[in-house]
C-alpha cells in the first residue's frame, strides 16, 4: 500500500476504507463517476497543475470530449445531461496524457491500455445486466499451446450448475474477439456471461459453454500481416485450444454441437476457421467483419476453398450463419465484398444491416440476437 | 475504439496492432515499462505538458519515488538499475494526478484504484510464476446473497481436471482479502492459483478449491466502523458463500476438509469466523492480522468466545493455526496481544516474525508456506 497504515489510524472506529491507508487526501475520497437519479453523472479529477481536462469515450457516448471545469483546490468536474442506459467507455485526456479514472475500479483493459467503463442501468441494459438469475462461472483457463509454443490464457464460461459435476455435456459456443481485444474482452465489455446467463434463465437459449480464447500470438502473421492466410492463432485454435476444451470439459463432441462466432478480426476468424472446417462447425456468427485482406484476399479463399463452397450440400451442412454489420462501419465494404463471394456460391445465409458503427453496443445486440439460434432441435 | 479504423488502414498489410485504430501517435507506440535482459527496467509516459513525473510504488520497489526526465517529443523516461524478481506496483505522479501506466495493459485494480503491474521474472519470483504445469481454473462466479439482499461476486479456484466433472470430491480453503482489495486481489497481484497450481505440480500441496469471496458490503458494520463485532460480511459468509459453495461444488463438507485464511482484514475475518465455528473449521492461517478494533475489542471476543477458548478440547480441533506477521509490519502490536490472548488461555499455534512489513510479497510467502500444511493425512 501507498502511504503505510498507521495502528492508530486502523483502530480508529469511523474511518470510511477510502481512508485507511493514511490520511485522507482529495483523491483518495473523491467520488468518479457518480451517477444521479435523473441519470445525470458528474465526473471528477483531482489534477491542481493541469491546464486542461477532457472527456475521451470509445464508441459513441453523449459526452465525448466534453471538457472538465477547474474548482476549488484543484478539482476539475462536469455534470452531464441524463444518460441513456448503456456500458460507457470514457477515460480523460489530461494535457495530452491519457488518463483513466483514478476513482473508478472498474477498468476495461485491452491490448493497449486501461480504460474506465461506466455502467448506466436502465432497460436498454437489462439484456446484458447482471440480474437475479442463476449465473454461469467465468473462469480464467490457462494452457501450454504446442503449435505456439507458449503458455496462453483462454476465457470459459461455463452454465450454471456445471461446477456440481456429473456427466451431462453441453454445447459449446467458440467466441472470438477483435483486432483491438483479448481473450477477456467479450465479457470484461462485451458482457457476454451475462447476456448467456439471462437468455438461458428466459429459456431463451440453451446451456452451453462458451469459449473465448486469445486471438492474437507474437508469431508472424494472421490480419495485419503481409500473409494473412497464415495464422499462427489458427494453428493454435485447432491444434491446442479444440483438443484441450475437449478433454477437459464436458461437451458435446460433434458439428451439430459446435457454433463459431466473433466480432472484427474475430468473424475474419469465424469465416478462415468455420468455412474450411465444416466436418467440425455447423453454426456461425459473423459480426462486423468479412475477409479482410489485401487486393485478392477473398479469391485467393475462393480458389482455396472452392470444393467446400461448391459442394451441393453446403446449405444442409451449415445450419446457422448469421452475419451482420452497422450502416456506418468502416467495415462495410468488406463485409459485402464477402457477402458477394458466398452469393457467387450460393451459399445461404441470414444478413442484416443494423444502425450504428464498430462498437461494442452493436457487438452485444449481436450476440444477444445470434446466441438463441444455436443448438436448436427444431433446426437441426 | 478511439479513432475510426479506416479500410484503407486495415488492409495495410504491415501494420501493427498498436497502430490499428488510427494514424500511429507517440502514446500508441511508446513501450512501457521494457524490462532488459539484465532486468534493467525503462518506464516512459507521453506527458508534453507536464511539470514533473516521478514513479510511485505500492509496497517496497528500489524504483519508489524515482523522477523521469522529459526527452524529445514530449516523452518522460527512467531506467532502474538491475530489478531484484518480483510482482511490482506502480504508477505515475504526473502534477500530482495518479496515472496507471498507459502503456501496460496489466493492472492492479483495487477498491479504489487502477495500478499497473510489473513483473520481473527470476528466482525470486519462481514460485508464484505461471509455470508449464497443469493448471486450475479461476472464475469469477456470481451469486445472491439473500443476507446481504444484494447480487455479489466471489473468485473460485478449481484444481487441474475439475472440469472434467465426475464425482471426485475436493478439500475447500476460504482465501479472504485485505481492506484495500476485492474478491480478485488473492490472484491478481497474491497469484494465489499459480501459487496452488506449483504446490499441486510438485506434490507438496493436495489438489483443492479456493474460494474468494468479496470481504467489503455497502452495510453498517465490520472492520472500520463503531461496532466491529457486526459485520455483515460474516453473516453473508456463513448463510450465503458456503451454503453456496456447497450446493455448486464438489467440495467434501466436514471440517477436516476446510480451511480459513486471510490477510490483514482477511486475518481478522478468520480470527473471528474461525474461532468461533470451530465446528466447520479445523484450519486456520492469519497473515499480517490480528483482533483489530477499539480499545476492549479483544477482551469483548475473549468473554463472547470463553467456552470455545477453554474448551480442553481445543488444541485437538484445530489442526493448523498458522500466523505470521512482518517485523516492520504496522500491525505488530495487534498482532502481539492477539497471540498474548490466545496464551492465556493456551491455544496452540504457529507463529513466526517475518522481514519487512505489510505487504504482497509477504502474502504470496505466506501462502506459499502455509498451503502445503494443509489437508494432510498425516496430522489429522
Amino acid at each position: 500500500m501507498r502511504v503505510p497504515l498507521t495502528a492508530a489510524l486502523l483502530l480508529s472506529p469511523v474511518l470510511s476504507v477510502a481512508a485507511q491507508f493514511g490520511p485522507p487526501r482529495i483523491p483518495d475520497t473523491l467520488k468518479s463517476p457518480v451517477i444521479a437519479a435523473d441519470s445525470r453523472v458528474t465526473f471528477q479529477l483531482f489534477a491542481p497543475k493541469a491546464g486542461s481536462v477532457v472527456l475521451r469515450t470509445e464508441g459513441p457516448a453523449p459526452f465525448a470530449n466534453l471538457p472538465l471545469t477547474k474548482g476549488a483546490e484543484g478539482v476539475w468536474s462536469i455534470t452531464t445531461n441524463p444518460l441513456p442506459s448503456d456500458l460507457y467507455i470514457y477515460w480523460y485526456d489530461v494535457d495530452s496524457v491519457a488518463v483513466s479514472d483514478p476513482s473508478n475500479a472498474k477498468p476495461r483493459v485491452n491490448l493497449r491500455t486501461v480504460r474506465s467503463l461506466l455502467d448506466v442501468p436502465g432497460a436498454a441494459a437489462e439484456f446484458f445486466a447482471e440480474r437475479a438469475v442463476p449465473h454461469g462461472a467465468l473462469a480464467d483457463v490457462w494452457y501450454q499451446s504446442k503449435s505456439l509454443g507458449l503458455p496462453r490464457r483462454m476465457h470459459v464460461y461455463t452454465p450454471p450448475g456445471y461446477d456440481r459435476g456429473g456427466s451431462t455435456r453441453y454445447p459449446v459456443l467458440y467466441l472470438l474477439h477483435g483486432a483491438g481485444d483479448d481473450d477477456q474482452s467479450w465479457t470484461m465489455v462485451g458482457r457476454a456471461n451475462f447476456i448467456i446467463d439471462n437468455l438461458i434463465a428466459s429459456g431463451k437459449a440453451k446451456p452451453m459453454i462458451v469459449v473465448m480464447p486469445a486471438g492474437h500470438t507474437p508469431k508472424p502473421g494472421g490480419l495485419f500481416s503481409p500473409n494473412p492466410e497464415v495464422d499462427p492463432f489458427i494453428d493454435d485454435f485447432l491444434g491446442d485450444v479444440m483438443p484441450f476444451v475437449e478433454r477437459n470439459y464436458r461437451i458435446i463432441p460433434d458439428r451439430a454441437n459446435r457454433a463459431i462466432a466473433g466480432l472484427s478480426m474475430g468473424g475474419w476468424h469465424t469465416l478462415r476457421i468455420g468455412l474450411p472446417n465444416l466436418d467440425k462447425f455447423s453454426q456461425m456468427g459473423v459480426f462486423s467483419s468479412g475477409l479482410f485482406g489485401p487486393a485478392g484476399t477473398i479469391e485467393k479463399f475462393e480458389t482455396a476453398n472452392a470444393a467446400t463452397l461448391d459442394d451441393p450440400k453446403i446449405n444442409d451442412r451449415i445450419k446457422v450463419f448469421w452475419i451482420a454489420t452497422g450502416k456506418e462501419d468502416f467495415v462495410m465494404p468488406t463485409t459485402k465484398a464477402t457477402l458477394a463471394m458466398l452469393d457467387r456460391h450460393k451459399v445461404k445465409y441470414a444478413y442484416k444491416d443494423t444502425e450504428g458503427g464498430h462498437t461494442w453496443p452493436n457487438w452485444r445486440a449481436y450476440l444477444n440476437e445470434f446466441v438463441p439460434l444455436l443448438f436448436r432441435a427444431d433446426v437441426h
